[in-house]
């Protein structure tokens, strides 16, 4: 018996610690919000691939590797593509001879470093999975999803697909290896979007070119970055917010330092910190997107009004231990 | 045959590099600027120590080790005791049984880290040394300034003595060193102040705490400090102010990252190099005090500006190579 419709999703993220300095082989620390994205399957007789994705506004057919625009003109083939990646190789390893119709939706702001394009990824897969009653595992959930997000990042981290379909804590190292990490009570946070867009490839390269030029300044500062990931990973697990605080101020420092900061995320940084944050930092790839606040539970709405008020979007994120999952 | 006047004057100075980094054995780049402290001293046939500080708007005399208050009240002779000193010692080295009258005025902002109190005591030194003819070496006028000094700050660096006594630019190591830098072509400088007083003292504490706290994050972040000045040593030799701009940047991420920089320093900061400046620093102790930043001169005026409409007091400032010296 097949199901004709199934809802999953899966969680978007923050990096707390240890962004860009990754790259250079130093642990990183990641965790899942309770900002999720969903995806609708059902499927179809015919063959094809049909995907609408409520938020960008755009929808298609793909028959074979044909598209066929709806909405969104035939630019709207590259951002479903990766959707239909995961798609078709959920169909694949089930070995069905079907189509599927999708419909997504998130709600983790788009294209700000928060993981949205993976997790919408990885709920497609996992609705389709369960549609098709393939019993995926999460590895063959992740996997897909990481092969799925390659179309868009050319060689991702792996960060992404790996908390979207696993939630939790993680920390990561450079070789794609990571492990949940124990995480003693709430990670109380606010999320402030600068709306600035910025290119991760660019941004890399700011970091790349400074390490190339001052490499004897630089290689102490990364391996600085490092250790405040390790340190964080004990603070995680007797839930010392206060010390949490204190490290996200001082890896915000060394974001600065390497060239990824600028001058509205040290605002909102400052703004948070004097509405009582504990700390806060940028949070992926600096130079815009998002930066983040450790805040005291009450003290949340009071921090996400000092960043509003600085000229930032702001929302309030708690850590999430749930992965992706078909929604009852 | 005696003078019966002499003006001296000795030069305030800036931290370019390594401000708190030097207290861990890290090499840090000080300079001197061209705002200078001017002592006028003449002889009295008493045995009378009489100063008089125009700025601090106090006077008084001293008499053995009694101290007579003119204006000011007793607490001026906290202020005007390394002064007293400085002309005592010149006098005992001398062997003059005179007294001096000694008036001090100073162009420096009085205790915003840029050695105003050494440059006074250096004046005064070098004013008396050459009001009796005692013809005393740049080194014994450095070691009374030194002496002198030791009074308001208990174990001083030696630092703003030193650059009030030779000029120009010396590169300082902890362990009381110094050596002069060659320096190609102009360091055009704007200095922003605060108007925030701090204390030195807490401002060393608070890096002394989180290293104590974190010390294996905190030690590369030292060793990359030290490594900023090093570089800088090499960019001033070749009047690279581009790479010194850049390397004032990463300075100043390092001493936020140790605590001591705070929002109103980051704000001049980033007016400063939005308006222009090819980089931005806090200069001395941080939590307050001044920041620096190097501009090309055609941009030193509205460099000025910004940091002035960003709620500074600011003005330009140039290296010097002059140190203590007799004025004609």
């Amino acid at each position: 018996m097949y199901l004709l419709e199934v809802v999953a999703s899966a969680p978007g993220k923050v990096i707390l610690f240890g962004e860009h300095f990754v790259v250079y082989g130093e642990p990183a620390v990641v965790m899942a919000i309770d900002k999720r994205a969903y995806a609708l399957a059902e499927s179809r007789k015919d063959r094809r691939i049909y995907i609408n994705s409520k938020n960008l506004g755009i929808s298609g057919v793909f028959v074979g590797e044909s598209f066929e625009a709806k909405k969104g003109g035939r630019e709207a083939r590259v951002q479903l593509e990766p959707i239909r990646k995961a798609a078709q190789k959920v169909l694949n390893l089930a070995e069905r001879k079907i189509g599927v119709s999708i419909e997504v939706r998130s709600a983790i702001p788009i294209a700000v470093g928060l993981g949205s394009s993976a997790a919408v990824i990885t709920a497609t897969a996992t609705a389709v999975s369960k549609l098709l009653s393939a019993d995926l595992s999460k590895e063959d959930i992740f996997r897909i999803a990481y092969e799925a997000e390659r179309i868009v990042h050319g060689t991702p981290s792996g960060i992404d697909p790996a908390i979207s379909t696993y939630g939790g804590t993680l920390l990561f190292s450079q070789n794609k290896d990571f492990k949940p990490l124990e995480v003693k009570g709430d990670i109380p946070l606010v999320i402030g979007d600068t709306g600035i867009e910025r290119s991760t490839g660019e941004q890399v390269a700011i970091v790349r070119e400074r390490k190339k030029q001052y490499p004897s300044i630089f290689d102490p500062i990364v391996e600085a970055g490092g250790k405040i990931s390790l340190q964080a990973v004990k603070a995680l697990k007797t839930g010392n917010l206060q010390e949490l605080g204190e490290l996200m101020n001082i890896n915000q420092a060394l974001l600065y330092s390497v060239g990824v900061s600028n001058e509205s995320l040290e605002r909102f940084v400052y703004a948070a910190r004097k509405a009582g944050a504990l700390g806060a930092k940028l949070t992926g790839d600096g130079g815009g997107g998002c930066m983040i606040a450790l805040s005291p539970s009450e003290k949340l709405e009071q921090v996400a009004e000092a960043i509003e008020r600085a000229g930032g979007t702001a929302f309030i994120a708690r850590k999430t231990s749930e992965g992706a999952r078909v929604e009852s």
